[in-house]
């Protein structure tokens, strides 16, 4: 049980029907298959099936279709959590979300961790999604709280009521919370004069609500996936690393994915490095043995070593263990054997 | 109806009474009489007789009877807001307010949209702001809610009261919420050492709390307004501007002013630029067109148009639109005819 | 009465017992004695004897034994507040913090100022410390609010409660709330990748709810002591002197120091400049002039002084009344003679 850490690095947003304006029929699941069949570091953790703003409002029952037909008959890694409509302004699109979600339990029920709900208002609104969720999980027979729920903050007011909510996600359904800021800047009306606003005291509450609570946090979208310079187009991957390490500095948990580079990239910022790593199983295997030595105190690197830290050390090994246990190519890629195995076999109870 | 936008580009304060020590008795009313005169970008879109700290206390009497001879027979464009004495902390200063709120609405009454009350505190304060002017209201036999209200959050206790304060604001005639760093900064107790802070958590909270409650957020003074570089002293734009754009990328809907050159930056930077009200009225129209041609969803630019990205095209419009109905001499100016009659023209229905 | 301002330019931690590992047994006070017998400068406003995290567990007893025999044989100028055990999420670790309080009290009773409570909780748990206080403090015949109280935030669940905890401190013993960056960090998970966040959010909130309450906001630990450059390590000042100007600035009213050198440059940071000092003497006494002279509002560098511009001349006064009161090796050395009298004989009535 105490080795039971949710993983969530990344959040892959994958439209889950393409226009057929734009690809031939055969094509419309082309990025969701993409995503279903990813391998190794391209695998993320929670891949988001988007039936929202990535699916076109004439492909919504396709891209149903699609997940419905797809998601059970592939075997993926990690979690999977479609993104279905919601406004807390507007009954008609908080219904069509209601249909998905049910269509989706219906046709996929057993393959489907939980649903993100976009453009969510107060903190009523969202015991109202959770109530959506929560009746159409008893109508198909399933037990309570077999389905988790994603909020994604990206109105003013559920910036307003960031804590309200979160503390109501303490002892309800909610697992994430997730920001959204494009939506959110146009909901504050700001305007686009260039340079866009990293929103420093938002996600600052994010991490630390998300924290307070016992949920996750996830950073918004990037979505400056090229950049062009002297002539050439490339994979704007500087920008993508440094918004990644910003948000692991301040303690956002995963963060969002819109193509597969950046789901290796996500994935690894948000992985223990392999010196964090080595360090760590060093430390707890000094623990143990001067444990077993039956000195009171500790003394590693200098410091006492208290709860917190060792909590801390022991949270970087349950970390590898999770996604050594659902991407072991990703734990075989990026560590030495011999470290995986002291990481695998240390003993981490006090 | 759907074109009412309320605008507030430019929050522009003038004493209402100059101290006689500094001018002649007959000039006393120089900067207000040369802010009801301005013309073109000079005018701004709330107009601010100042009775607080631009008016010395023994000026007040003198202020209260400018406003009255003054405001009634010019012809502002804009809006009239005089700023009166107000203090969470001393009633004798609250007692002026009442009394400068009073003696307005009894000699200019007809010509005042609202009345700006500085250094309020927490939210009971500013309830008895709005008691205040509801009194005086009925007193002179005004309709209830004729007068809008706009606070000033400049001290800690407005500050930690901003989200119930602004959601009190919702359902009340509280029409706007500005910041006052200056104030601000001496109420934590901070010190000047060179670099003011830029209050960065507190102005997202400001443009957050004011969206979620449907009010208008304007930024604080900028008091360099002038800068001396190899011994010239000149205007000093540039830092200015840098101010009020990164106010417009959090979503501050409107800049304080101190001088008719603000006036037109502030003006200038809060209003939509020509080539992003030639993008959204293109884009309007080709929705327009293919909505009528049938097709169920439309892509413009690559993208699915969704009620919220036509709501943001709309509001480009409607902010033009009221820009034009109140200072056609600013839209003149600034737009080409056949543009600024596309915009006239759209049809805005859905 | 108005001359009392509570100084904590300085709060400065001292461990109470070195690891009998590092030091002889006669030693393991050493850095509590230089604390208490610290001069000029080097003394901090607040000596804080450290029984947490920086005395080992097989210390602790040993810890509040050197507290009990030093600090009532040593005469300091500050105040002295220990910090004891603390832990939201623990009872046993909050058992012996009761237990560190009472021996405190039993011990040295008389000359402690306030316990120094570490990773508090939600505002219940912040009661809850209160309550300890209350009891211990009544058990051993002391007058109620004998004992102070300041909690560090540093978990993510006093963040969330900062406002609601400040509005409790506002009618009860809790004199300051104090920033744990480390503490805090890990409690959010967040991941050290090299540049550590500001926490500018944090930091402006403290400040705000701080004032807010009446409570004094005291700034984080900067542990970067030394840094190497080319060859050569030196203690790093500038680095935190970059720091204690952003706190002053902000209005934080006092920094974290683990260092006599830092403990120097945080008394002089937050000391009014003599510069600073010569400025609002002069203006008091061209104020107190032009009063007697009957003038109804009295103009100084062209500006009206207001009560509140007032105040904050006198405050600055206040505050160097205060160091020359508590420690005046500190004004002898730092004002010239003459400025330090005029400051000491003004007039302060209004």
């Amino acid at each position: 049980m105490t080795d039971d850490i949710r993983l969530c690095r990344t959040f892959q947003t994958a439209p889950a029907a393409v226009s057929t304006d734009d690809a031939g029929p055969d094509d419309a699941a082309k990025y969701l298959r993409s995503a279903l069949t990813a391998e190794g570091f391209r695998a993320p953790d929670w891949l988001v099936p988007d039936l929202e703003d990535g699916t076109a409002p004439g492909s919504k029952r396709a891209g149903v279709e699609n997940v419905v037909e797809l998601v059970p008959s592939h075997d993926v890694d990690g979690e999977v959590w479609p993104r279905v409509e919601w406004s807390h302004l507007d009954e008609t699109v908080r219904d069509a979300g209601r249909d998905q979600i049910d269509a989706l339990v219906a046709g996929a029920g057993d393959d489907i961790d939980g649903f993100v709900v976009p453009k969510v208002g107060r903190r009523p609104d969202v015991e109202r999604a959770v109530d959506v969720v929560s009746e159409v999980e008893a109508a198909h027979g399933y037990e309570p709280r077999t389905f988790d729920l994603t909020v994604v903050v990206e109105t003013s007011r559920a910036r307003s009521d960031l804590r309200p909510i979160a503390r109501f996600g303490a002892d309800s359904r909610l697992a994430a919370i997730a920001f959204g800021p494009l939506d959110y800047a146009a909901d504050l009306g700001s305007r686009d004069l260039g340079d866009r606003p990293r929103w420093d005291g938002t996600l600052e509450a994010l991490s630390n609500e998300a924290s307070a609570a016992g949920l996750l946090s996830i950073g918004g979208p990037f979505d400056d996936l090229f950049t062009e310079r002297a002539g050439v187009t490339y994979y704007n991957g500087d920008a993508y690393v440094d918004r990644l390490e910003h948000e692991a500095a301040i303690g956002i948990d995963g963060s969002w994915s819109l193509h597969p580079n950046q789901t290796v990239q996500a994935n690894t910022v948000h992985m223990p490095s392999p010196d964090a790593l080595e360090r760590d199983v060093d430390r707890i295997e000094r623990y143990n043995r001067a444990k077993r030595g039956g000195t009171g105190a500790v003394v590693i690197d200098g410091r006492m070593v208290d709860e917190a830290s060792l909590k801390g050390f022991h949270n970087t090994i349950r970390r590898v263990r999770a996604i050594d246990r659902i991407h072991p190519a990703q734990t075989d890629a990026y560590y030495d054997d011999d470290l995986l195995k002291r990481a695998l076999d240390l003993d981490l109870t006090r």
